[in-house]
């Protein structure tokens, strides 16, 4: 048994030996967010290990977009699953708007009136379904032509050619973004007007299936890292099954798995279904993600 | 101010006595639950008043079919959202599977090398896979003529015409299910599997909205029961968006709001998209599902 | 393995109907209110085991107080450890005060200003100190005759001589009440604030356990119920160790184990260290006490 | 308002760096932990500011010892309150013992078995518990001449002499350690065996309130740090109604308010009581300690 060696706090402290001192310390909290840094550089450093990472919750008005794109642009993630509603939120940022820092308090009432939209405590001006509008009125012919989901978001991302653009980044990158919840979100809601106005267009919900679990099985060693459960990981999860289950798993949620759900399922769950490996480096931190992560993330980077 | 009257437990109580007590205490859980016992009742028995019922997690396995169907029966619900999860799981049992009560430290190894695949604590033998193949390669010529994912699922239903299946139930009331995240599921790995076998079908992933907004658009006014957050409620809330806002709700969740989601997200934050009318009733419920849905459910019986 | 079965949810349900299908069930949340009301019957059935109740959290402003009333009436408890808080509360109700039924979304400063005390959603008049005075006050010679903090308590009960106070049923039924954190709590300052009137009264902080500690070393049996955590479930604990192991246990609770404090911690944990025995019955509960403890006492008193 | 900036992380990138872009992210934990820093660093550095410190959790097993006896040592504390067990944790270590890296899933029968107590994921050997019986039977005539349990535990700190030691820097620096629910923990447990053979030895619940109160009432600002709630976090709550209210606050808690406790409750509720001054700067942050705490202090350190 290794001793518990206490957190040593210094001036001028780097993120990766705090996350270090929170390995020697090794139980709890600390101890997973020590344990998913080392999980995560040796995934993402593993050649022979593809990673899918699976994007839920309010991501992008929680202030992770640029976590996401640093980890496009330095080639560590391979798949990414992600909900409509972070792709929406991507969009509406590329085309020049912001979210806000705004309170949970606030009231909701005079929000409405003032057309401001609330996530939590940031805030989205209702005008921006404006701008989007636009977009897809402009582009929708170039974006009928896709034929599949995967293709539409890319699409997508190449017309934005914003280089802060997660759907950009991955294009430019052909990093396949799979998003089989689209219809609920913002972009859904888009594609929803244009069939209003007499488009005739759709896309099939199971073409992208083909992809992911070819990606999974043709892979030597697969890896899942999951902000937040929901469809995203779900759907990795399932993938995961054509393999012989991940090889590295990081999970990242405030869902606890007493309550029965996908979401706050743990990992170790995965290996009864094949999901994941028996050998398999895995680690679940229970803590919110807009914390976790970049800290995490910081202590990868002076690893790789 | 009301003050708080203590619950009094007797023999024989009927769960009715109990909610009722319930409210006159008003406060912390007990309170909200009392409150959605009334809200609910009031939503169902509101003859303007259309019904979306999301459900997300895993109630199915968690033995919370039952209480589905007998609100179907009673013409309690208008829409049916819900995940490709559940829809597998009634799927399972209506080929004539069951659940098992399992537990959540059981040794997922073992379980593994036995073929059950863990659902927190409830178990799942693998092989009900092989008879879902059945069910797909024998119907799927049938399966393959339906035009949306409603329709798809629909047939499902009619085809198992099973009077324990949620999904024959909605198709023979005629109440729409919508899951736009239905690739994300065993379904969706079934239609897989037949376009691997060269079928060349898929189904419009955005062909639904129209009819959820149109439902949504079209009524005096919405209610909205949220179980459990995901795709479901968000979905339902996206279509409220093209009404006066839902008039009436109740969520039952444990997800916090305090961590950003959508599935913890306040009903009240609605308020500032529009999604919930300024004065509707709703309240949030901070529990366990297979704990609250019951209990409330019971209640609202003797109400109605 | 046991098949799930569904809830069937009927009208004119009673409780225990209810909780007895939730066994059927047997999984999640509604499995474990089930065998809670199983283990809980059981115990306080066992004559040869004595009952530790260790009560934290509001629960007098919370509406629970008749449960703990009727539980000593029907002799279920043998032992009560609380907190301060709720004792002081239980006062304030025997004094001729009430709790109000409020909102955790109101102004802070205005209830300031109108000298309410929030308790999340219960409110609370602060004029109820001054009758908590003058009841120190003219009761303190009597009261400064007790040698300890249980005698103190009882002292308490016996002078508000109030059928509907937990302390005077304590009291009358010569059922001991620890409370060793009492210091903190609104009975705690007014012993303050009678030293501050130069009164020389004081009671030994460790006198009780000798107590507490003779209990459970001379049962044949004991059992544990603890709501919330904290103290109350730590001092029950430790006083297991002189046992062979609580044989029966029952916690409700939303704190989590994961995050690694006591409030939290798994029964099971209390088997390492000689707490609970290893072929004890018991239940972890994850769910909000206001609606678990009334569901499950409901349904306890149709069984015994 | 404010833009959302995104979070920016870099290699060698310091705590203080990350932190301070959590601050321009500004919402959800990101933007808590980012406050807390700035209200922790002003708090702590305003000349006319108690600092009162309620320290609840299993935070000495959970590697966070030296994060306090670092803020003992730059004066960053001027009050202790604090749990029996923590207490207890830090007289082990300073007896020569550790705590050991565990696992929440092993064998609690096994664990018992080898003697060893398990505290979620952490170990400790049952053999620590021989140590203090030998520590307090040489040291009893000496402990046994403290008159509170304020001169107690600091007598304990004295006596063990031990840099690494909470209590002896505590002493020391004659930072006073409140501890109001000593009896509930190991430490209690060895002054329990002491009387047990016969010693006559007590020490007075109330006594410490006189202090901690006069404290509060005498400084011309109060500022109030909480990890996790339970009696310390309360016992200082009691102590801020005589004053102007805290004119600081940082809680750090996986309780949530939505449950009614006091442990969750949001600092803002104490605004109603008079515990928080209406002007004053907090935040709520809902983390795990051990990851928040080590976040937090090494960016303050930067700043002070």
């Amino acid at each position: 048994m290794n001793p518990i060696e206490h957190i040593n706090v210094n001036k001028e402290m780097r993120v990766s030996d705090l996350v270090n001192q929170m390995k020697n310390s090794g139980v709890m909290g600390a101890g997973r967010i020590a344990k998913a840094s080392d999980v995560l550089a040796e995934m993402i450093q593993d050649k022979d290990c593809r990673v899918f990472f699976g994007l839920a919750g309010a991501m992008v008005p929680g202030g992770m977009k640029n976590i996401i794109l640093d980890m496009i642009k330095n080639d560590f993630i391979d798949v990414l699953v992600t909900t409509g509603a972070n792709l929406t939120h991507d969009l509406i940022e590329a085309l020049g708007h912001n979210h806000f820092q705004g309170s949970p308090d606030a009231d909701d009432k005079e929000l409405n009136k003032k057309q401001i939209d609330r996530i939590y405590d940031s805030f989205m001006p209702n005008k921006v379904y404006e701008d989007m509008e636009d977009f897809f009125k402009k582009n929708f012919e170039e974006l009928s032509k896709t034929k599949s989901i995967k293709e539409f978001v890319w699409k997508i991302g190449e017309l934005l050619n914003n280089p802060k653009s997660i759907l950009t980044l991955c294009f430019q990158n052909k990093i396949p973004v799979f998003c089989p919840g689209i219809a609920d979100s913002g972009i859904g809601l888009m594609v929803w007007g244009r069939q209003a106005e007499g488009k005739n267009f759709d896309l099939p919900v199971f073409e992208d299936m083909k992809e992911i679990i070819s990606i999974s099985w043709d892979s030597k060693k697969n890896g899942v890292i999951y902000i937040g459960g929901g469809l995203p990981k779900n759907f990795i999860q399932q993938s995961m099954q054509f393999s012989k289950g991940a090889s590295y798993g990081v999970q990242i949620s405030t869902n606890m798995p007493q309550f029965g759900g996908s979401s706050g399922a743990e990992l170790k769950e995965g290996i009864s279904w094949g999901k994941m490996n028996e050998k398999a480096k895995f680690v679940d931190v229970y803590c919110d993600a807009t914390i976790a992560l970049p800290l995490i993330y910081a202590s990868v980077k002076d690893k790789v």
